[in-house]
């Protein structure tokens, strides 16, 4: 394709695309098809011959748009925030047109330091202290893993560069909370640990991870001869976003010299408002930490920012030249590779250049005490509704919630939750995931999309009643 | 940013990106900054009134720019072609706008479904055999991670759900080339194997495989009671292209239950030309392959193809879901998610597919032909000069080379070749990479980036007899 083609048909994917943004809230919030039923229409070979892309363009609303799903729609209140501002969507575009390969500081030097810079912006937002490197990747799922890694490899000594895991004398151990993410057992079992070594620690009323129960947990370890390695804690949990004590963890990880990291996938954007800050109370003692500005903050997907404060370890474990010593953490001219998986790496500040610049840190601390409020509006009319129930505190933008039918035995409130949640989904007017709660099923109702405003919140709310009604 | 916003930035980068692409060839090819020269001029903190992104757009040219290396320009002859057809930026612009969140099927169908059969339309134009399956992922580094975590897992019998890699009776080995990218070491020490169990096979004089040698080291370790888990092969090794023998490896890995993977991440593009293919016969009885459609064949970075042959063992291992075997690879509607290490998953697919619709196979064949017959011609023209001396065969498009100088020792030589390719990446012209072969400094001229056309190499050619005259 010629520069001249880009330009034509870039203005027309464009227009094509601001008339899509601005239609979102009239379309279904998710896909209605069937699986197979998007694939069938495909051809079913490549084309031999190239075609212009005008008619592709064309053809995107009644053939591409019917197998999307909105988690940008102003009633989707699914699984969590994953906002995509558009000036992000032009940063994620410029990325593109640039295609800028960062495999090492020369292969862009721009790449390179703007990542810096960003990733130091956001760290004066979050108020988190200067000993904090960042380095952007693509997910939390892959941030956890490289924490996990930095853990096992501290403890054993660096072991990778001899036996591995397999010479290890006696095993090291993970501890999580039940509420962690998937992802963090995941990780540990894709780092080698094993399930056998990852603890699930028990959680208190509010769905955080209880202090005595992990420091019962260490000890039983030591005294069986194993090696207590890392602990997992998250800020925001995914099912209700509880709060882990990270202060008192912390004070047990630096007692057993476990490596601490902190999951703030979701809740860690809201560390850009002060008055939420305390519920990350302790984050300065994290040995990492990430956070992704590509759910509630408006970067567009993916955008997932690990900070660590012993960047020298994380490039001992991840770089690949034996003499990595004498490169390590060169602050001069970073080599990013050195600080995750991939080799070549996308122009991914960029992105979030785009975002900060045009939107300004205020106007997105704005957005996020909207969208709290609407939670805590959400949590009051649900308090004070006789037949509903709020089943965990609401410190951030999720509220959990059941309906609740007087003489109903545990299944057939499972039944009757699913139901009307299903009834709601089905429509298309609204999305809100279901989730199981100790053992029993919920429903989160998860706030944040760009476009949510209080009428929204309201609709949602009448959609809920109706959806008991009948 | 409302859509209408959108609209006219949007159109403003359009223009500024087909500009940038028109001027590539009259750029320096690499960045001639110092470190620490970008970040200097970026303002010190996020700001924080949003502002207008014309603006930073009409700064671009002076701001930015000058700290941009060019992978795309027609003299870039480094490293190895990273090409970005301006039809799958549109693709990428496409995937940003639209803000898919793959987690699983429902939360985006057509994400899914398109995948599935961008997978399956490269498998057609690659010649593979049907019952590989494919799956998206951001480089091939992470590919040949989940390559060596598939092969670790079928050795212990999926250890990771009972005591991991730390409860084994006898060490894991991987066997690699001495040639095998440095990512290939990475995957195993990030997989837990540990640096003193993963074998560098030894070399012929072509700088492929020796079997005979892998045959050797896999009974040696089994005589020492330790357990052959994986082999890598490469198809067009980084340093000189060269080519290890697939049905010969497979022989012995069957033989020996070893896991085989195919990291053909440059020259697995070259498969689309059935001429090539004798290069990589016998890759039917491979486990796991990977190419990156974002090299040589012009789909934007990131993209790279994993295939795999038994795609419900990829998924136990990838699977958080411990009831994993009931919903294994359901045909009818695939959970991406399990194939990988992120949850969230880009709409990678379009930029394949809008790359694929906008060329056609056609154009795409007769480009990476254009590009092999330059490396021929630069071969030839080595060949017939007489101080020259190529180094290795030219099978695919990089041409290994030094200039000779008599009564030169070895040392010698080397600073003379770092001499002379430094003096023509100094000047601007062009890129070339130096590499080690055999412990000698050699350069590597690597062919086929878009715009590289004959007269391009013939500029190339004349650049480095320039060089050396001094």
């Amino acid at each position: 394709m010629t520069p001249e083609e880009f330009r034509r048909t870039g203005h027309l994917l464009i227009d094509w695309l601001a008339d899509f943004r601005t239609t979102l809230a009239s379309r279904p919030v998710m896909s209605a098809l069937e699986p197979g039923q998007f694939r069938e229409r495909l051809p079913a070979a490549a084309p031999e011959r190239g075609a212009d892309l005008a008619e592709l363009i064309a053809g995107l609303e009644a053939e591409l748009v019917p197998g999307l799903s909105h988690f940008q729609h102003p009633r989707f209140f699914g699984y969590f925030p994953s906002n995509a501002e558009l000036s992000s969507v032009l940063g994620d575009l410029l990325a593109a047109g640039l295609a800028q390969l960062g495999l090492n500081w020369q292969a862009s030097p721009a790449l390179t330091e703007l990542e810096e810079q960003m990733c130091t912006w956001m760290r004066q937002l979050l108020g988190l202290p200067d000993e904090f490197e960042g380095v952007l990747q693509d997910t939390a799922s892959t941030s956890s893993l490289l924490a996990l890694l930095c853990a096992r490899e501290r403890t054993c000594g660096h072991a990778q560069a001899r036996g591995g895991l397999q010479a290890e004398p006696a095993p090291l151990v993970v501890y999580v909370s039940s509420h962690s993410h998937s992802s963090v057992e995941k990780a540990a079992l894709l780092a080698g640990f094993g399930r056998d070594n990852v603890r699930a620690i028990a959680t208190d009323d509010d769905h955080a991870l209880r202090v005595d129960a992990l420091a019962e947990a260490i000890e039983l370890d030591l005294a069986a001869g194993r090696r207590p390695c890392a602990v997992v804690a998250t800020t925001g949990t995914t099912a209700t976003t509880a709060l882990d004590p990270i202060a008192a963890i912390a004070e047990l990880a630096e007692t057993h010299r476990l490596w601490l990291h902190v999951d703030a996938a979701m809740a860690g954007s809201a560390m850009i408002l002060p008055e939420c800050r305390f519920m990350w109370a302790g984050i300065e003692r994290a040995d990492s930490l990430v956070l992704n500005p590509h759910k509630w903050l408006g970067a567009v997907f993916d955008c997932s920012i690990f900070y660590v404060r012993d960047a020298d370890h994380l490039i001992r474990v991840m770089s690949t030249n034996p003499s990595y010593l004498a490169i390590a953490n060169d602050a001069r001219a970073k080599n990013y590779r050195d600080w995750g998986i991939p080799l070549g790496r996308r122009f991914r500040a960029l992105k979030l250049w785009f975002l900060l610049h045009a939107e300004g840190a205020e106007a997105l601390r704005a957005r996020l005490r909207r969208d709290l409020a609407n939670a805590r509006w959400l949590a009051e009319q649900i308090d004070a509704a006789p037949d509903w129930q709020r089943l965990a505190p609401v410190p951030l933008q999720t509220v959990c919630v059941r309906h609740l039918r007087p003489g109903l035995s545990p299944e057939q409130l499972d039944e009757h939750t699913l139901a009307w949640v299903g009834r709601i989904n089905a429509s298309g007017q609204a999305f809100l995931t279901p989730a199981l709660l100790d053992g029993r099923w919920m429903v989160r109702v998860s706030i944040g999309a760009l476009l949510t405003e209080r009428e929204h919140v309201e609709q949602l709310w009448r959609l809920m009643q109706d959806s008991v009604a009948e």
